[in-house]
């Protein structure tokens, strides 16, 4: 029996692995959530599993919680998040950390630093913060693992396997919401088209940052710190069906494929079962649907935000945080609609031509950069 | 340095082994070598790697083979080839058996019986003798490793692996020489244009097996036999662009895949060099070949020989051996234009339904069986 605390319950991910803890009660035993921004449902949760501890965006919330619930010990705001993620630090327990955002970042590296397994979705943490988890994965006992179509299959390839004859790392790319669309056509595009993306359904940032393939550009990072290899081993291409998640290309020429349904459920139940695997109840695979793959070179191009997270990397250091604060706070604009979609791109750029790069940032010189840039760019619209 | 002996060096696999250790002098010297068929390329082979000893058909061979060269020794006959396998018992010596038919049974087991690795492309010895192979290992230290692209993609994907996770082996077939022909088209087939490999060019009783379906029936009883699973779990689907050379299908639902251009020097070279992965001479793949891919479900009624093979390995014992031996004289005497193309299925057919099973036959009663089925059948024609 696993203990879990979930943060960002409320959210895709969240929602998906509280299926899979539904359908295998013997297995694990849900401890405490996380959620901000969907009180009901985060009632419902904690109400449902009767949870020890919540952590919660404000005291409304929490009052709210605490009518219901007196027990129940409630934590507020971004310092709850990470109190959350320290929550009875000797006991054996996974967190797992579906965060979205920045604010992902401090959860993960105080669950390490307490040796506890981290299964992560949050993106933020390694192409922000890859540098301080390295050094606080080398100082603990915790696992750092990934919860993502295409990690999860590079995780699994790479099994029983040698690092060192790793040729290549191919991740792929449906090509997101506009992959029909040429440039030409994307200066008038709207949320509600960005939003809609071909194969599947997730929450709004991590849809448009799939539509500006900046997303592929932020996994190259983190398969560069999950895997530990140098980013020119790992590349993208486009794939329309995502049924290949990944593929492995190793030195002798041979390649591996994991493949199976768009299903986030399974990438969740791999990592959470691992290093078992049990019956899951993800999708099964038609064989058929394997007839007719597409597969194609991604031109940089047509996607620049992809080449700006691999400058990004390669320049290192703080320019991860501008990065990313930029795009966060661009895509937060678009989503309101005070900007264009290719605003995104165009923001992103101009903050990282005027930076100053920090080589080995701090966690907090990291958090003031990032905070900065974002006040500084949203109060211009 | 891995000393190397080949039984079968101038046929197709025997050829391009050579050119693996050609590439790799460092890594590989070879012993010596067998080979029946063609003298020429053996007294070549025996002079430009200066060999120790040699095996041959017959006394003939033999002389000429001591006016080149007085100082090898030199094996004769089936008995030979036994002794081959059992050269030097003392010495850390990898036996690569390529031989073709039922004569690669009894050096398997000599070479295993003095605790010598086996790199395996010959199929009777586990489709006739995987019991007794079994048997065998259980008493020695013998590695066996396939040789093969279906059986070398499991063993691949099934490194890190637990066995006991594995829902289904899916094995590739590129559907044979007769793939676009309907049953009605098969009565009056030539020789010639089952000899006809879409995809590749190998030995003829391959050729043929392949084109029969027989040859895959036989790939399932050997990945039963190798990675230890029930014929219930292993799978053929078809494949024309024979790229993706096998599938494993986990018990969560994940799938992998190993995928490489159709090239036996990288199962060769992967064998050879197992467990590690070097740089190999073989085709790399171009990864736009994955565009449009083919996989259909194998129709049993359009390839009977496929049902004969899983339903001898289901009756068990003796019924293989009858499988195999009905297989190879009717493929010899398709080749020799004795019979038609479908005469192979009702030969087989036949033979299997007047068998009286033995359970668990010896060695003794295997080739006493084979050969009288061979003698009888051959003798009708």
């Amino acid at each position: 029996m696993k203990k879990i605390l979930i943060l960002g319950a409320t959210g895709s991910i969240g929602r998906q692995t509280l299926e899979i803890i539904d359908a295998n009660p013997l297995d694990f035993k849900l401890i405490g959530v996380s959620g901000f921004n969907n009180t009901s449902l985060l009632i419902e949760i904690i109400q449902k599993y009767e949870l020890s501890i919540a952590s919660v965006k404000d005291s409304i919330q929490a009052e709210k919680i605490k009518k219901i619930n007196p027990n129940i010990k409630i934590l507020i705001g971004e310092q709850g998040l990470i109190d959350f993620a320290g929550f009875n630090p000797e006991e054996d327990i996974t967190l797992i950390n579906a965060l979205v955002g920045m604010v992902g970042l401090k959860p993960t590296l105080r669950a390490i630093g307490i040796n506890r397994n981290v299964l992560l979705a949050n993106k933020e943490t390694l192409v922000v913060g890859g540098h301080l988890i390295k050094e606080a994965l080398k100082k603990s006992s915790s696992n750092l693992y990934p919860i993502d179509s295409e990690h999860s299959a590079i995780w699994q390839l790479l099994n029983g396997e040698n690092k060192s004859s790793v040729k290549r790392l191919i991740i792929t790319a449906s090509g997101g919401s506009f992959r029909d669309k040429a440039r030409t056509e994307l200066e008038d595009v709207s949320l509600e088209s960005a939003l809609n993306h071909p194969n599947w359904s997730m929450g709004s940032k991590i849809t448009i940052d799939s539509a500006t393939m900046i997303n592929k550009g932020f996994e190259i990072i983190e398969a560069v710190y999950l895997f530990d290899l140098g980013i020119d081993k790992v590349e993208a291409i486009l794939h329309q069906e995502s049924l290949i998640h990944s593929f492995v290309e190793f030195e002798d020429g041979s390649i591996t494929a994991q493949i199976a349904e768009h299903d986030m459920r399974l990438p969740i139940h791999y990592a959470m079962y691992y290093p078992e695997r049990k019956e899951s109840i993800a999708y099964k695979l038609d064989f058929m649907k394997l007839n007719n793959l597409h597969f194609k070179k991604i031109d940089f191009n047509r996607y620049p935000c992809l080449s700006y997270a691999i400058e990004a990397y390669k320049i290192g250091g703080s320019m991860r945080t501008v990065l990313n604060a930029a795009n966060e706070i661009a895509v937060r604009l678009f989503i309101e609609k005070k900007i264009k979609f290719l605003d995104i791109e165009r923001i992103i750029k101009e903050e990282m031509e005027h930076h100053q790069v920090i080589t080995f940032p701090s966690l907090e010189e990291i958090y003031t950069i990032d905070s900065e840039i974002k006040t500084r760019i949203y109060n211009q619209y």
